[in-house]
């Protein structure tokens, strides 16, 4: 088993030769890979089988479904593969350029990384993703993903690993850690002077792992407990549209909504409705109903209304943790608030900094919300789930930043990039 | 005393009302701060003689002189902090702009980070000119300055809240952090939560302090161990003037020459003439000659010359760790390389990642140079010292990033921001 000591090294050595390719060499490379996922499509699918074998009765049918690959999926790797192929190269960008004294040009020109390091979890597609990024903006790549997944992703890698040789470059440039244990996620952490950027792609024990560990450079991902606020101001169908699809449409996904606000002055009507909304009427449409954990004052609106009906059994009382916590599931935290301020503090203290929202035809309310709410994303009138690489044109993304320092929201090749200052003259000298 | 805990509590607390300001709010501020700088002149010379007085004795003449407060200094920093005034706005660009489906609106919008802390050594100024750069990018201001300066720092910090005061803003804009030991550096690096940036500007302990122990996000700034190679193809006069310039005209900055690389074909020719240059010259014309350090090849060209001259005793030969060191003095490491391509890997291995340079009139190994060393400015046949935020376009500087995420070489007002995602809709959902 190769050492992941040897890998970095070796990922290291092995940068500079892509970081000098030519747009034309990383797409033909990207396609090769494509073509090499197809051909390897037998091999992968069996060493998915064993993933699968290994995981059923150990995983919840959701995430067995995740881990699942069939041969469409591996077209779909393979069609994503391409896709990123023809988005325009991020390196060689001249960012700006400036004329100093006696001639002396002044070039501040983007440039890769060098190695990106990337840890995720389970699903197999995220191989393929994150190496044809990595490779189009001219970074080795070493991988760690989740140990459920290993079969899949190692015949994953070895598959792109051909494409990238058969198109003339280095084996190297792509690894996946061969350790799955925590202390190899600990080493790329701490890989200092091997790797350039440090991607957690994960839950927040993994995130907070990183803050605390980490000596390398690293971009914090992924971890939303997103909030929609339905201001006093708010249209009502608006507010109902926008909390169900924000909760509901993907409940799994970090832009999905877990907390919701409402101001005291709307609750009593909008909160009846809501109930119907995420409850009677999802039941009724054979939809999982949204759990409702209310605040007190929630709970008095909606507990105490006399109907005490089927969907009742739906709505709980909010625990302590319940505006600190990710449910990525059909549970919604609720909580009556007294003014747009009081929203804005409350989002301060609880939000990931991912995605929130008001609903509000007020637009002094939509500018204090927009001033006050210090997240990647802040929305007016519209879902949390329109956080994406994709939606905010971009064309990829490779996680979404929940930092403020170099990207922040969906991450793109651009920001798999650095940029140096490339200075040229005739002899000249500073006075 | 107010404890490093408070001092980061209030100044939280007060950086939302300074990041939703507007442009002349912020430029009367800084205006009211230069003035109130001016009417604090008589304080601060007074605090700033106590701070002499204990610095006798125990600092070298260079560093007494740097800490040194007159008032033709003190309206130098008055005079910067109007100029910072004067410089665009970073905050509230719209960086990208994009139009969903159904109307929907995506704006990406430069905005402040937060709070920024400064760690910083011994010249009173850097707190006038960091407080202010805070200030014109919407920032509060956290300072820890060097102990030697610790009662003209707080008079210049005194008297730029009363002009902050002035203004209409906050005094907790701004602060000195009143601990100076080493812990109250480190309460900063851990300050997760409070401090949005920190910035350690200082030697290359504390940049490997805050790598090891910083859990908020930093840019480390300023370590240069900066290379110049003189290549094969070499126009010797160049050669001769950037190689003085880059060592001599102010040894103690981080753009300044430490090591020089020759090629064996042009070494026997140049070397002696860079004796002559750096030796000989510096002392008939009474500058302070440069000692250089010699590799075993340099030291078989120059010292077996058979001159054996009254310069020879500048000559030395390079001990182990002179290849890895900062000299920061009239001192030169000299080693002799095969090729363009051991030059890059000798500047890979030992340089900071700061300022490196080649001298050579062939255009292929100029571009080899240029694409192999991986530093924020790489020079052709121009001198390591015009790295410099004024120099490259900037109007100012926060400090020199030597690392790759986020800002990369000088810092100016924009690589003090972030940005959000701003969108706007009219109930849009995902579908």
């Amino acid at each position: 088993m190769i050492t992941t000591q040897e890998i970095l090294k070796r990922a290291k050595e092995a940068a500079p030769s892509l970081s000098s390719a030519t747009t034309e060499q990383k797409n033909e490379a990207l396609y090769a890979m494509a073509d090499a996922l197809m051909a390897g499509a037998k091999d992968i699918l069996e060493q998915n089988a064993i993933d699968m074998d290994r995981a059923k009765g150990t995983m919840p049918q959701v995430m067995l479904d995740r881990l699942l690959l069939t041969e469409d999926r591996i077209r779909d790797m393979a069609d994503g593969v391409r896709a990123v192929a023809d988005l325009p190269d991020p390196v060689g960008r001249i960012l700006n350029e400036i004329s100093g004294p006696d001639g002396l040009n002044i070039q501040k020109v983007s440039i890769p990384l060098g190695v990106i390091a990337i840890i995720y979890e389970s699903r197999p597609n995220v191989t393929s993703d994150a190496a044809a990024l990595c490779i189009k903006s001219g970074n080795a790549c070493v991988l760690r993903g989740g140990k459920e997944a290993f079969y899949s992703a190692n015949a994953i890698t070895d598959a792109l690993k051909e494409g990238l040789v058969a198109a003339g470059l280095s084996p190297d440039l792509l690894f996946l850690v061969q350790d799955t244990s925590r202390e190899s996620a600990t080493e790329l952490m701490k890989a200092k002077g091997y790797v350039d950027l440090l991607i957690p792609r994960g839950g927040a024990g993994l995130i907070r792992s990183c803050v605390e560990n980490a000596t390398v450079e690293c971009i914090k991902t992924g971890t939303g407990i997103c909030h929609v606020y339905v201001d006093a101001a708010a249209d009502i169908d608006k507010a109902l549209n926008i909390v169900e699809n924000a909760k509901a449409s993907r409940p799994s996904v970090c832009n999905a909504e877990e907390a919701l606000l409402v101001h005291r002055n709307i609750a009593p009507e909008f909160l009846p409705k809501l109930q119907t909304r995420l409850i009677d009427d999802r039941i009724a449409e054979g939809k999982p109903p949204v759990e409702l954990r209310l605040d007190e004052r929630a709970a008095e609106i909606l507990k105490g209304d006399g109907s005490e009906g089927e969907s009742d059994r739906w709505l709980t009382d909010a625990g302590e943790n319940d505006f600190d916590t990710e449910f990525l599931d059909y549970i919604l935290a609720v909580k009556v608030v007294d003014s747009v301020a009081d929203a804005i503090s409350h989002i301060g203290a609880h939000s990931t900094g991912h995605s929130d929202a008001i609903v509000t035809e007020d637009p002094k309310a939509a500018e204090a919300f927009v001033n006050g709410v210090d997240s990647a994303a802040v929305y007016v009138n519209a879902s949390t789930r329109f956080t994406d690489g994709g939606q905010f044109g971009l064309g990829c993304e490779m996680g979404i930043s929940t930092q403020k320092l170099h990207a922040r929201g969906p991450m793109g090749l651009e920001e798999m990039t650095s940029y140096k200052y490339v200075i040229r003259g005739n002899g000249n000298i500073r006075s």
